[in-house]
């Protein structure tokens, strides 16, 4: 795909940019290990949505290293992906030194992984600050993310603090994560930081629907910024036996005890960073971000970030499209007609082919989980 | 495709057959230059709809000789085809002699062809009747057909008769020539022969129904049935130039006589045989013909003669259709997944998709001219 996106009207001519020294002690921990099925047929297990180049600005993973570069340089940058995926996501993230983009030995969810990188970038500094980020996210103002986080790493840089970024919501979605907000403890660099008083999941639609008109919500993000003895305490007190199996990893050498990585990882508790400590401790505090943020969760996102033709289309220059408006196509190869048709997404891949409604693109993953059910193995 | 056709319903157990010396002078003269863009992305200019296998029971071409041999063998089988086509027009019909499959010298539409084609038949049979029969079309009812074409071919041997067979209208379309009934004049072997008032080329929408109310009126399927001396004393009548110009080139040696018909043939005047004989002589009659015709004239009309799944879709073993209903789908090669997506059809080539709303699937050649004047000729 070409770029298409949108201008965006860049909020933050006159606010001030990020303080170098805020970044001085920050580590990036970049969760790359994640396989979903809504880009099917783009996306498949070894092509998950963070390899897919799905705005024409490159792999959202190589976005969003790119876009942390200036104040969080490759050498603190630390990758986590799987076996399946690492030759993939090294190839994506030529500058990331090899021995810092991590193949998870067995798939334990993002909580083992965070513990493992903190017991790593604590023997680089003792003051080291964790930046969790997701890597299939887009953020159009990457300049007011920078001083976000640049408020942020201030904020965590005082030992027991953990902060998370929240986003401002949009719509009652009930596939997120709601974080609801305390009162304001700070406003650093133009930035308000609060206490977050409670973390929700997944909340049903007239919770969601609450959640949006009190204005007292934000979105999860899964974006977190914590010291790494923080985050350790934290896990020690909520997971014993996690922080021992992580402790026992670290004394034989960490990430480069292969054998014993092999051995204990798998056997930590599969869990999320949200659920594992987030939804636990206190001490959490909330910047609200407005970043431009979207996690692109199904082609109907996409069509909505793309440029469109008059017609509302979003589609290559090969492709005639009569009295069809408010179609998605994807074809990189193939001449594409369309006749009378709307509200499509059209998406063509060397062995696949997906026509759906754009307003249930989301559930391209029920299909997907069918192909397995029937072995499809060679289109998952 | 697979053989998906609905069961027929022979009704014609107990009609008699035909007797074979109702076709002991018969030769048939199938016209297989025509091109079409209305199955476009399957159909080229390289592959028209008479070499395509719509309906998994082998290509039209091929059904209408087999449909036809147990009474016109392929010894007394012609058939006109353009140079493009030829070669794979000789692959698709093997049993047929080499030098009866004559690729015109330029495209002078059916009437110069049906022409050259009766000198040929003559000089073999001065007694010969010509059937000369589209390739393009199914007809579920081959029995019948056979039947009808016997009455024909009996009553077109009395000399100056000439008869064509009418399809009864089942819609007031405005895409084909209606052929007004006159009185009954014969009843042959179970056929009724009427003669035929008028002919009318695709008349405005409120006439096609007038007629279609009526019950006088025939659809023309451009089926011929006549003696060969009587097509050329009534083309030497209506186009004396046109008729100079044949016995010229047969005067030359026919078929055989490769210059003369290269440079006579090309000056003919450009017509079809309705408009230059049927609509104009006398002596004309049509047998009303119930033979299960279809002319095929666009995907929708593929898929209401295919079987359907449980949702209407018509589709490959290959797919996954979730919340789908009444769709069409070619893709022999690709895995197909559709996501509440309804009444479209879904074509897929090496090199093109189109996806369209199936009422709509007629306006197909509109992008095709959209892709000449584009100058995309591998598409066309």
């Amino acid at each position: 795909m070409v770029e298409r996106l949108p201008k965006i009207s860049w909020s933050g001519t006159s606010a001030p940019t990020h303080r170098e020294p805020d970044f001085e002690h920050a580590y990036a921990v970049i969760l790359a290990g994640g396989s979903g099925t809504r880009f099917w047929p783009l996306s498949r297990r070894r092509r998950p949505k963070q390899l897919l180049d799905l705005l024409g600005r490159g792999p959202l993973l190589a976005q969003t290293v790119r876009r942390i570069r200036s104040v969080i340089p490759a050498e603190r940058t630390y990758v986590f992906t799987n076996e399946l995926l690492r030759a993939d996501v090294s190839r994506c993230l030529p500058g990331i030194p090899r021995d810092q983009i991590v193949a998870e030995p067995a798939a334990r969810n993002t909580a083992p992984s965070v513990g493992l990188a903190a017991h790593e970038i604590l023997r680089r500094d003792p003051d080291a600050l964790m930046v969790v980020l997701p890597s299939d996210h887009i953020i159009r103002k990457p300049a007011e993310f920078r001083q976000v986080l640049g408020a942020a790493c201030r904020w965590a840089a005082t030992e027991g603090r953990s902060v998370t970024l929240g986003l401002k919501p949009t719509r009652p979605d009930t596939g997120y994560g709601y974080i609801r907000k305390g009162a304001r403890v700070a406003r650093i660099a133009g930035q308000d930081i609060y206490g977050a008083e409670k973390f929700t999941e997944k909340p049903p639609l007239p919770t969601a629907r609450r959640y949006l008109t009190s204005g007292r919500y934000l979105w999860n993000g899964g974006m977190f910024i914590w010291r790494a003895s923080t985050l350790l305490e934290n896990l020690a007190c909520c997971h014993p036996e996690m922080a021992r199996g992580l402790a026992q990893i670290s004394s034989a050498g960490g990430l480069r005890a292969g054998a014993t990585l092999r051995r204990v990882f798998p056997k930590l508790e599969k869990i999320s960073i949200d659920y594992a400590l987030m939804e636990k401790i206190s001490n959490i505090y909330v910047v609200a971000a407005d970043i431009g943020w979207s996690d692109v969760g199904s082609w109907a996102v996409v069509y909505e970030l793309q440029r469109k033709d008059a017609a509302a289309n979003v589609r290559p220059p090969r492709s005639i499209c009569l009295d069809s408006q408010g179609n998605m196509i994807v074809s990189p190869r193939k001449f594409v007609v369309t006749v009378g048709v709307h509200d499509l997404v059209i998406v063509e891949t060397d062995d696949a082919l997906l026509v759906a409604a754009r307003g249930r693109s989301q559930e391209v993953g029920k299909a997907v989980q069918e192909l397995e059910r029937r072995g499809y193995a060679p289109l998952l």
